[in-house]
Order: structure tokens, then sequence, then C-alpha cells
């Protein structure tokens, strides 16, 4: 028989933490912690297949999980000697959600669950404190009414409101035990009103709705948006913790906090955390009110002047700190901990991996390692390859002139520019055009997901550095100054006041995560300042992975780049950049309407010396690592002029008439160019175009050979779909290079030079045995790769691949994660079938899937000696390549 | 040690018929020929193998191969009691090519090889016939001063014509031994001063130089043109023949001839043939003079008032009728019979088996059966099915008004009609721009095969039944009159007089191959009239074939074509062609301009009871055969107008400024459409364009059913790369068909329908086995699949495709016949694994290579169970089919 339903508690637990795809990441942890001992309110866990099930039975529980959640109901009560919907003990409820990947916010929580007009007296009775009942009476009505019953509850807290103001109340705490007594009556009547039913009294109703609500909130907009931004599968489903309540609201010695064991966005080592006194856990993290900081590391400027925990409750932040050492040397990892203190006794409600910026999760990881916690291999396990991308791009200019309008909470480190936005939907519009946006609200909700992925930073006026923006933020590695209470925002007007300026949407504002600082205007960034301790974690990846690291790079300031990331080669160089230049694309036109190869190869000599700078100049920087050049790829065309005075301009030079440069340009176009006359297509019909670019590719080696460098040359003909194309080119190649490099003494010059083929059509694919036989390597172009096993034009899919992806038609976009069943199969045939007849051939990926962490690691599944990517993710792929290592080896 | 050259002799032979790679298709019938005892001159032959070896040595042979010449040289002087370079009985020696495949014309011979101021006073002694010494010395030296000397020998011919001029003469035959001599000597003087070379008088030199020479044909540039439309393999090499002369010009009693054993034009058994007394075989061939019958049944209009070499040499007939019969049983199919008479002495020169016409091949092929010399099998190998185009295309319809102007011999039959064009340059270049072309030529030769291939039909002026133009047509299904000697050509005025009327470059005309005539303009035709063999012959291949046979039509007359052809159901209906019909196009472009589904919906709704129409038509066409839809294919900006005019009409029709309707236009542009939003993609986002088709075909099915019919239904889906977009689309065409299936009383109607994809991209094809979880069939696509596979845009390849071909990159146009290595791999990896997750499904092929003989025999050998093809080309894949099975199972 299935087993639905987990129970844990103090004493003992169903479950552990290995089994987090049933109870979710909470579940599991809640029934781990208890296993450890730890201080947890005792409850169950109804698992994430329950949650399918229900789906499955068109959103119904099934008998089976009501009986289990039954008996698990009398357990609990057994545990904590209170009863379910009783008048003189009640025991109350919390019902969570928690997936196996943690989705903090999106789906429906409701707290207090069990209250009713009796066990409301009784637990003023027990508690001798009827403010505190009624209060939590009328916060549960007005969850379980927006939650369960779909209520729009702005009608409640328009209430609220009017009755604060009628008793001349500024805050809520200034209500009395029989205002809320008032409330929940007029609350109770608007529901009877409105939805036409009653409000559920029986417990046991209540609980079977709110778990049926948790479940249905998995498919909620906002939780299907944050899967896809996140990469989370659709089919996991959510469990729900069912868990007894403790109350950090009983009073002035109940509390709530959340802490991290160390410094979220710096990784240091220290316990760090924010607390409030009187509240329930949702305070906390709404940002509402301002935390206090739970110990003196934890002070910053807008809560320095607040108690500590340490202060106010010395034995309960001991308890705490016991805790936290406890569980951090169990998980081996900065732990995220949420805690209840009711009436001075501690709960530990939840633990988690706490999320963490790339900065901190490279501290933490080699920390914990000279702690003797983690090994290397373990530590460079724990960094998602993905995040280092926030640790490699620009920081501000020191040097920079800067008009440094206010300062927050330093709540997610990185330094951003852009225009003052105050909305989602805006943001989102904005960045789709291209432009670059701050964020600026109040405080962050799960509604602002998508603004927030659209900004390049956000700046909120409340809310402490757990507060939701700040967590969120550091989770998508963006820029946040958060809790900056010196702005305000006027969202009618859509202006920031900050200090005496108004700023207006369209405004641009500098934000720096890492200082709190917010600056005027835009402010210019310099390369990133690497750390010590990155530096030792990227010598810890290189030596354990065994893929090669290069970069595609067309221009020696690039390949310095990359080569400060620790690039290892050139594995692309794209030469039609070049041609591109002001002073050589006249030459190349000359060439397009040469009409014979005479006047073609008149036109490419000129290009030629430029050609050669060229390369001389990479392999200056490069030194004796390989530089592989791929000869020209794009169809002629796109080298002719569009613009009717760049048209006229061109038939003055060439001293034609304007219609035949119109009718040349209508000759060349092509229908489908990306299949059309381009790639070595264009060496079959003019060799010389290549043979020019050889030559300079050889030339420029010699002069480097001779200034004392070893240049290692790779040259890469582009686009191949039969082998003969190759060994054509081949074969004339080789004749002019050893003619090139045959001194005027006689003798032959040395030189390192390889001769091979992009893969990026799927017959060079199928047929990559008999390629082998002509090519000293291969480089899997996936970008082309892609377009044609697709047959799907990158340029074109736009306009449909958002809705491919929306409705789970592709998985994931095949442009950016390398599609492995499909181009993969064909990436993998090549692999064998072109070393069954070229045992030594060294093969390699290019395109844009080579900086990307699992396509890398399919790349060193199948045997690839290297990835190249852009500069910018050099550091990614060699982590990527090293996890990989790890985790097949 | 390799065996380089092979002796034959009427005794003996070192060879026979089956070593045709080895020997050439000539030398080893001539050892066939040897070894059943005919009387054939005693020679050798020297290998293809040897040819290679020649062009591996640097255009030399080797050391080996000369000794291996000279021995075999010392049987053949043994054998014929002659000696090579005598003064007193010479050998001489025809020197000829002979390739694997029939090369007709395009390789050099030399004949009379051996002869010297020497042999040439011994001939003239033992044949008492000086003139013929002499002439056949001077025969010699312009032989070999043209082919192995690469002399240019016009200024020998005009000495010869200034000599005719000065005796007075016509004819060459009125020239004495004496004129002959003077001639020789003033050949050798203009040689020498030309060449600055004596001409060589050493028999074995001349020997050395001839094979060489015959060897270096292989790659002269007709032979490479030749071998480029017959796709005949570059590699392969000919052999050479050196075969002891005998002379059909030693006098009258003397010959030379070719002969049929069967009708090369119809079919019909009879014994047929050509032959001229006193004359070598290059006479007959070239058509200068017109030939004589061999035979009555050999008689036509411009040979009856000859005689008959039966008149004439009674005996020499007898046997060579004896020879033929003997030949035609031994070899099981017609033969093409070259003989020389020398004195009264028959030889056979040359025996193969004859080029023939379409009809011809399907008759002899049909009578070797009923004469108990073939099997059905063999007769269905012996007919390529490339050649039944020839039958299948229209002819003269009989009703229709005809000016006949003029006859000549019928010598390859079919109607042509074309422009009249005199030069192969100018054909080509009329073909290439799409004009029809009659190729008129006083006579033709190897020069003129790029020009035939051009034209729709060939019209000479002189040559009969067996000359260039007549053999070559017949071998390529081109009508042909030939030996038309009442027309006057003026190459210079580029004019034709036919009787009175002169017919300029540019004016058409309509020649009947079958009938021999000769009409004024175009005459218009009608469907074929197919013999009863024919309809034999295809019973008997549909009774080997395993595959089906469909046919791709998009309409009830395309449909009824295929169906006389033998179509055994649709495997392609396009629906985009409906959807261009000038009362639908406004409804297609409201519904492309549609702002949402509303609007989109209700323009289909207009489109509707057309597409409705145009299945039923179909369906009752087609009966209870299969019928597969294809669904919407092409991208929607192919139906928005591009002509400033259209795109005001629209903008006026939907209500809104030409602005929009140029905006739209605009947005809807793509970069690369063959790639782009097309296919199932329109339908991921506008599903009820599919949904529009799925209704119409089912409602169709449904009125059809009601008429009593039983449409079988195949609806398809195009354009998949992923199994989600078939299953997607699956479950909701069923939705709709179960809704349409229910009638009014309740219970559903029954219909047979499957619902498929067509399998067009490589990813589809890699990841069949999880595309056919939702597919009822595959039908490959392999227009687009080869266009993905080779990343190679059809509409864009004209460009490059015909250097590809020319430098024997690619080995044949991969759109026409199907890429086996690259496209082929994935037809087979998705035949496998489709039929690995759904064992029943059905697959077939779509698209150009359905008709193509060898891509039906890859289909064949791959398991599909159908292949669909154009209405004309159903009898070519039925026949290929049975080849197929043939050779295969």
């Amino acid at each position: 028989m299935t087993k639905w339903v987990y129970n844990f508690s103090a004493n003992e637990a169903d479950g552990n933490r290995s089994m987090k795809a049933l109870l979710g990441g909470k579940g599991a942890n809640l029934a781990e912690m208890c296993s450890l001992g730890l201080p947890v309110p005792a409850g169950f866990t109804v698992t994430t297949e329950a949650c399918l099930d229900f789906d499955k039975q068109d959103k119904t529980i099934n008998p089976e999980i009501r009986k289990q959640v039954e008996s698990a109901l009398i357990k609990v009560e057994a545990e904590t000697g209170k009863k379910f919907g009783d008048d003189k003990n009640p025991l109350l409820f919390s019902v969570r959600s928690g997936a196996q990947a943690s989705m903090p916010g999106m789906m429906d929580t409701v707290l207090n669950l069990g209250m009713n007009d009796e066990s409301v007296q009784a637990l003023a009775k027990l508690t001798g404190n009827e403010r505190f009942a009624w209060d939590s009476y009328r916060r549960f009505i007005q969850m379980y009414a927006n939650v369960v019953m779909g209520f729009n509850v702005s009608m409640l807290e328009s209430t609220l409101e009017d009755l604060k103001e009628a008793r001349g109340a500024k805050e809520d705490t200034e209500l009395t035990a029989s205002d809320w007594r008032e409330l929940v009556s007029v609350y109770k009547n608007i529901i009877l009103q409105e939805t036409g039913e009653s409000f559920p009294v029986k417990p046991l109703e209540q609980l079977w709705a709110a778990i049926a609500a948790v479940f249905g909130s998995w498919n909620n907009q906002r939780a299907i948006k944050y899967r896809e931004i996140n990469e989370i599968p659709h089919d996991w489903g959510t469990a729900v913790n069912v868990q007894s309540m403790v109350f950090g609201n009983m009073g002035e010695d109940s509390g709530t906090g959340v802490c991290f064991t160390r410094d979220p966005s710096t990784g240091e080592k220290l316990f760090f955390g924010e607390y409030l006194m009187n509240a329930q856990g949702e305070d906390v993290v709404a940002g509402i009110r301002t935390p206090a900081p739970i110990n003196d590391p934890s002070k910053n400027e807008s809560n320095k002047s607040l108690k500590t925990l340490r202060e106010v409750q010395p034995d309960t932040y001991q308890n705490l700190v016991d805790i936290y050492q406890k569980l951090e040397i169990h998980y081996k990892d900065m732990q995220d901990i949420e805690f209840t203190i009711e009436r001075g006794e501690l709960y530990i409600l939840q633990t988690r991996n706490g999320k963490r910026t790339a900065a901190a999760a490279i501290k933490i990881a080699a920390d914990l390692v000279s702690e003797g916690i983690l090994s290397e291999k373990e530590a460079l396990l724990r960094v998602d390859p993905e995040d280092l991308n926030q640790l490699l791009h620009p920081r501000l200019d020191p040097e920079a002139e800067k008009i440094i309008l206010t300062s927050g909470l330093p709540a997610s480190p990185g330094a951003a520019s852009g225009i003052i936005t105050f909305t989602s939907e805006i943001a989102g519009i904005r960045a789709t055009a291209g432009e670059k946006v701050i964020l600026v609200r109040k405080e962050t909700s799960p509604e602002d997901i998508a603004g927030m992925v659209a900004s390049q930073g956000i700046l909120t006026a409340r809310g402490g550095m757990t507060s939701h923006a700040a967590v969120v933020a550091r989770g998508m590695g963006k820029p946040c100054v958060a809790g900056c209470s010196d702005i305000e925002i006027n969202y009618e007007k859509c202006t920031v006041k900050i200090g005496k300026e108004v700023f207006k949407d369209g405004d641009s504002l500098t934000i720096d995560g890492g200082s709190g600082e917010v600056m005027k205007g835009v402010v210019p960034t310099i390369a990133a300042r690497l750390s010590d301790e990155f530096s030792t974690f990227m010598k810890w990846a290189d030596q354990y992975r065994k893929l090669g690291i290069r970069t595609n790079a067309d221009n020696p300031e690039d390949a310095q780049v990359a080569l400060r990331f620790g690039a290892e080669g050139i594995g692309l160089c794209r030469t039609e950049h070049m041609f591109f230049e002001p002073e050589r694309i006249l030459a190349v036109r000359e060439m397009i309407f040469a009409q014979n190869r005479r006047d073609r190869e008149k036109a490419l000599a000129t290009i030629l010396p430029f050609q050669k700078e060229d390369f001389l100049g990479i392999y200056k920087v490069m030194g004796n690592r390989p530089v592989n050049i791929r000869l020209l790829d794009p169809p002629l065309h796109e080298f002719l002029p569009h613009a009717a005075e760049e048209k006229s301009e061109l038939a003055e030079h060439l001293g034609v008439d304007l219609d035949e440069v119109e009718q040349r340009i209508e000759k060349l176009h092509e229908f489908n160019p990306m299949l059309g006359h381009r790639g070595c297509r264009l060496a079959i019909t003019y060799p010389e175009i290549y043979m020019m670019q050889v030559r300079a590719i050889i030339e420029a080696a010699i002069v480097a050979k001779n200034d004392g460098l070893n240049p290692k040359i790779e040259i890469m003909v582009p686009l191949v779909s039969e082998a003969r194309e190759l060994s054509f080119l081949v074969k004339r190649s080789e004749a002019l290079i050893k003619s090139l490099l045959q001194s005027d003494k006689g003798s032959s010059i040395e030189l390192d030079y390889k001769i091979g083929t992009m893969i990026e059509l799927p017959r060079a694919a199928i047929t990559a045995a008999e390629v082998a036989k002509s090519a000293d390597f291969f480089s899997f172009g996936t970008n082309d790769l892609t377009q044609t096993t697709y047959g799907l034009s990158r340029d074109d899919a736009g306009k449909f691949l958002p809705e491919y992806l929306g409705n789970g038609i592709y998985a994931e976009d095949p442009f950016v994660s390398l599609d492995q069943s499909g181009v993969g199969f064909l990436v993998a045939h090549a692999v064998k079938e072109g070393r069954s007849t070229n045992k030594s051939m060294h093969m390699g990926i290019c395109g844009e899937h080579g900086g990307d962490p699992r396509s890398v690691e399919f790349c060193h599944s199948n045997g690839l000696d290297y990835v190249s990517c852009s500069p910018f993710r050099v550091p990614i792929a060699r982590l990527a390549a090293a996890q990989a290592a790890l985790k097949f080896d």
C-alpha cells in the first residue's frame, strides 16, 4: 500500500533528508531535523505523489490519503497532548507547501488552522491572552478566505482600516481583544454575504480544503512562471506540511526570526540573522516592520539601534547558536534557518541550504574546505557554475565620478545601472526593447518576479536583508539595495524622491548592491576583481576537470579577457568580422563584383595585409596556445550595402552604373541564406578567397615565429556536408602552405598547424567517418547544427519559441542548452565515427553551448577534448567541466 | 604477376564476357564471340587496369605492360600468318577504346595501324589493289595525325579537296592510286613542317603512341561530359582493343555493315540492318553515304532502291543470319552487330546488347519471354525503369490539324515540338531559359551530345537508322527523324529550307520520330496509348514487387492520371495550393490579419466549405484507396500579396490603411522561411487552422460515406521536430474528430482514418521512437529532409550545384537521387526506431525521390511499405520496385 503521509516530531520521524522528491525539501528537512533531536513542532507531511494523485483524481483527495492523514493527526495529538478542534486544549496547524526545489513565496500557506468559535475561547483561556486568541482567529479567517476560498480580501482589510480609524489607532497592536472579536464577526458576515457560504467551523473540513488549496497552488500562475525561470519541471508536484502551530505572537516573550549560518552576501563566517518579537514568521519576510539583528555582526545602518536577540533572550540565543553549529556540520553547508520563540521556548521551523551570492558560494565552499568539513571535490560540486556569472561582470570604476544620493542595505552585491521603472509590466516591456532597467519598489512580492528578472537591479524602500527582494535578488545574482528608507516612492506619479531630488520614470540610477549605495545617472564600470578564494577554487576545478577550455574570440582584446579567465586557447576565431572594417569593406565588395578570378584575386590582395595583421595580433596574445581560425563563413551578399547612399558610393567606386550594383545585389539574394551559398561552398566556387585567408594565417605565423613565438594554428573549414568538399580544400591549402613554408634558402620552416572542419550540418555528423579522413580535428558548431537538426532558424524562431516553451512542447530553448536527444545524438555519432577512421583526432565544441553547464557535462560524457565559449563564460565552463568529471568518472 | 594483356582469336580466348570491368564491354564480347567459334579477327585487349596504371605512371606505359603487349603481338602474328611492320605480308591493326559501359564515339580509334612506306607496297602487291593500299595509307596518316599527334587535320582535308578539284573529281572514289600516293607525300610534308617531327614509320612506335592516345582519350572533354550525363564513374578507365585489320574497302566484293537482331525502334522480331560495299566501318556510322538494307524488312523510303546484302552476297547473308541467331540465344537479348566482309569473307567485329527505345525494350522483353528465352523475372530486370518515361508522355493528337512538310527516317519514336536551333550551344542556352528546342543538324557527332540532351527532339538531313543521331537519340529516349534528305540546312544564315518554305532559327517545328514526319509549328498532343505488351509487362512488375505505389496528387485530375498509370493511393495531397484559389485567397488573408482567435476562426469558416469540396472531389476519384492529406505547410507570408496594387486591394477589403498591410507583411517576413514559422509550428500557435482542415477532411469523408464510398483517410502533420508537437495536435484532432463522428442519433459513424506525420527534419528521424508513439504512420518527406541534412536550400543551390556536380564533389544531385549515406542513414534509423515503439506502423516516402529508381530500391531494402511519386512516374516506380524485389530478396 502506498504510504502517502509521513509523521515527524522531536522524538522520531518517518522520513529523512534523502526523501526530498517525495516529501519536498521542507518536509525532508523537518524529518531530518527531528532525527537530530532538534526542537521541531510535531506534524506530518503529505507527499508530492499525493499532489500528483490529486490532479489525476480531478482535484479531489482520495479516501486512502484521507485515512492516512487522520491516523497521522491522532499521532500528533498524542505527541502534543492537544486535540484538533478541541474546546479545551485545541491543536492548531500551519499548512504549508514544500516542493523538491525551493520556490519561496510561490505557493500557498495557511496558519492557525483549526480555529473556530470554541477553540478561540480555549486558546484565550490557556494562554491567558484573549487579545492574542482573537487576533489569531481573525488572521486565520483572512488567510483562509484568501487562500482556500479564493476570496478577495481587500474588503476585509478595509474593514480593519475603518475600525482602526474609528478607534484612533495607528498600529494593529493598539486594538483590543474585543475589537478583534468584533472584527471576526464582521469578517464572517462579509464572507457569508459575498460568497453565500458560511465560514467553515469544522476543523477537519478546514484541513481538507487547505490541503487541496496547497496542492492546487502548485499550478497557480506565479508558481508556473517561477518554475519556468528556474527550470523546475512542472510534473514534480508539491508536498503539504501540516505542522502544529507555535506562536511568535503570544506576547513580548515570543518572537520569530530567520538566520543564516554565514553571511549570504559575502560568505563571511559569521552567524547572521534578524528577528521580530511578538510577531509571526511572515512579518519578517514581508519586510513591513524593520526586523532587529540577532547579534552584533547582524547590525547595519537601519537596525543598529534595535536590541539584539542575544541581549533580549541570551539563553534562547545560545540555544540557537548550538543548533546552527550542529546543523551546519550535519548538512555540511551554510543553512537558512527559520525559528519561533513561543513564550521563551525555541522552536526550529525550517532549515535549508541558504541561497547566497556567487561570491559567498565560493567563499563558503573554500572556507568549509579549510575547516575540514568539506573535501575539495565536494566543494566543487556545491557551486552552481551558472552563478559565477555574477563575479565576472564589471564593477563600478573606483576612479569614476559618482554622485551618491543615499544608501540602503547591501542586499545583493554587484553594480547595476538602468532606467528607473516602477512596475513589473513596464520593466518587462523595456527589457524586451533592449533597455536596461532598475526596478524601484516600496517592497517586492512574488508578483514582481518577472519584473526582477527583466531588471539589471532592484532598489526597495522597505525590508531587511532577508526580505523578499533581498532573498530573491541574491538567488538571481542581481544587485539589490534593500530597505532604503531614505527614498519616497509615488507609484501614481511614477516618481521617486531621494533626498531632495525627484527622479521620474525614465531617469537613470546606478546601485551598488555590495555597498548599498544609490548613485545618480550611469556610473562607468571596470572589469571585476577576482578574489583569492575564487582563484583557489578555480585551481581545484582545473585540477579535476578533463575537458580543455577554450574561448571564442575574434580579436586580441577578447582573447586577453579570456586568458585572464583561464582560457587555454582559442576554439573559434571568426574571420568575417574582419571583412567589415570600413577600410576593407570596399575591397571586399570589389571582390564580389569581380567578373573573373584575376580581378577577384586583385581585390583579395588588398585585404591580405589586413588579415595578416589581424592574425598576428591574436597570435601575440595567445603565445603558444592553440588558435583555431575559421575561414570565411557568411554568404557574400551579407557584405553588400543596403542603404541607397552606400549603393551609389559603391557604384562610383567601381565605376559602374547604380543599376548594375542593384542587379548584382538582386542576383546574390537568397531565399534561405542559412542554407545557401556560404561556408566552404564559397570556396568550392571561388577557392581564391580561402587561399588568401590561408596565406594570411600562415604568413602571419611565420612573422610570429621569427619574433620568437611558437603559434599553434588550426585552420577550420566551415559548413562541410560532404567529405569531398573538405578533401578538395585541404589538398589546395596543403599545397599553398607547403610553398609558403619553403624558405628562401630552400629549407622548410617548421610550423605547428592543423586543418580540420566544423561539424555543423547533420550530414557531416552522419558521414563523420569519411569526413575524418581528411580532417585533423572536428569542432562541433552546435548553433548551426541545432538550426538544421530542428529545421529551425534562430533568427525567425523568436515568433513562436516563447509559445513552445510556455506550453512545454520544448522543455528548454535548444539554442541555450544542447538538445541531447536530437543534436546530441549527432554529436555522439560523429565522435564515434570520426575516431573510427582517425583515432588521434582532436574534438571540441564551439558555439554558445560551450558555456552552458549542462552542455559541458554532455561534452565530457561524450569524450570531447575541449569546449570553447565566450570569454565571460570561461570560468563557468571550467567549473562545469570539473563537476562533470567528478560526477561521471 | 598482373596479367595486363588478353589474347583472342577465332580459336581461343583468354577472357570471357563476365570480364567487362577488366576488358571493357567490347573486349569481353570479342573474347566471348571467339569462344563461340565466330569469325573474329585475331587480336588482344590491354586491360582497363593498364589504363589506370597509365594515369598513375604520369601518362607512360609501364615496361611490364610493354612486355606483355609484345608477347601478345607475336601470338597474333602466328594466328594470322602476317607480320607487324613486314614488307611482304604486313599485319595491320585497329586500335580501339572499349570501356565497361558503352560510350559510342566518345573516345579515340586508330585504323590501319602499322602502315608505312614499305608495308603499303606489300599491301598493294598482296591485294593486287594499289589504289586501296595508298588510300588506306593516307587514311591512316590522317587519323593518326589527328588522334595520336593531336594535329588539326583541316589542313590535310583541304589539300584533298584541292586535289579533287584539280582532278575534276566529285567523289573520293574517282581518285587514282597515284593521286593517293601524291597525297601521302604531301601529308607527310605538312606534318613535318607544322610539327617539326617526321611522321613515325616504325610500326611499334606507332602502336605505343596509339595505345597511349586511346588511354588518354578516356579523359577528353566529351568523354567526361558523356560520363556525367550517363552517370558512368570516372575511375573505370578504358581497355584498348588491338585487333588485326580486315578491310571492307578492298573492292566491290568487300563491305561493312551494322545489324540489329530485332527492330530497335519498335522491338519487332525482324532481322534489321544496313551495309555499304567497298567501305570501312566508320562510313556507315558517319551517315555520309546512304547505306543499303541488308534484307527486305530493312528497306525504307530512302534506301528501297538499293540492293540488299541478301541479293548481293546470299551466302554471306545466310552466314550472318546463322550468327545472329546464335548470338541472340547466347546473350538472351537483342544484339547490335558490326561486321566486315573482306573479299567475300565475313568477319564479326563486335556484338553488344543493342540500344533500343523503351517501347522496343518492353516488346523485346515480352517477346523473349513468349519465345521461352527469358523468364518473367529476367525480362523485368532487362528494362531500365527510367526509360518508361518515353512511353508515358503525350503523343500527337490524331485529330489535330497538321501541316506535314516532309518526312525522314523514323529513327527514334515519340513526338516533339520546339524552336528550331542549329547548334549545341544555343540549344543549351535556350533549354536553360526554359524553352523547348528541336536540334536541326546535317548530321550529328559526339560534339553534339550536350545539344541533344538539351533538346526535345533531333532532326538530321543525313544518315541512316544506325547513324550517330539515331543511335544516341534512341539511347536518350528522344524523338529523332534522321536522314531527311529533303531539307537544306544553311548553318551560316541559320535557316533550314523544307520543300519551298524557309524556316529560321526561332520558328517552331514538330517531329514524329515514330512516323518520320516533320510538321510546321506546334502540333497539340494527347495522352500516350499504352501497348498490350506494356500492360503485360507492368502486371509482371506488380506481381513481383513488395512496395506499394502511391502518387502525389493535389486534385482529382492528377489523381485520375495516376490511377490510369497504376497508383494504389495518394501518398501526398498538399493542401496549400487550395488556399491560393482566387475566391479563397482573400479569406486566407483576412485570417492572417485577424487580431484574435475569434476573427481567425471567422475567416477560416469561409474557407471550410471550399476545402470540403476539394477533399470530396479527391475521395470520389480514389474510391476506397488510401488518401494521405498533409495539413497546411508553408509560412503564412507566402499567402500575402507582393504587388502594390494587390496590397491596396487588400487594405480596402480589410478596411485598414495600406500602411498597416505593409507593416503586417514586414512583420511576417522571415530570414529563412524554410526554417521558419511553418508546418505544425503554425498549428501550435494557431491550432484553429489545422482544426478547420481536419473538420473539412472528416466532414467530406462523412459525405462520401453517405454516398456509399468507403474513403481511407490519412491526416498528415508536417514539419514535426519534437514528439510533443505531434502529440499536442493529435490530441486536439482526435477530440474534434470524435465529436464530428457523433451522429445526431448518438451513435458514432465508422470511419477509416489515421493520423501520422511527415518525417522531414533530422531531429524527427533521430527521435523517431518517441514520435512514433503518437503516429499511426510515417511519411518521409525526403525533399525537406535532404535540405536540412545537407543544410542546402533547393531554391538557392542552383548557383553552385552545377560546379559541385561538375567537379565530382557531389556524385549526383541529392534532390534527384536519395543520398543514401546521409539522408538514407536518417531514413533507415527512423524506420528502425519508429517500429521499435510502434510495431504496426505504416511507412512510406513522398517527395521527388519516390519516383527515382535507385531511391525506390533503397526504400525497398529499408523496409518501407510504399513509395509515392508524381503521376507520370508511377509506372517507373512500379518497375523499379519489382526490380528491387528481384535483386534483393
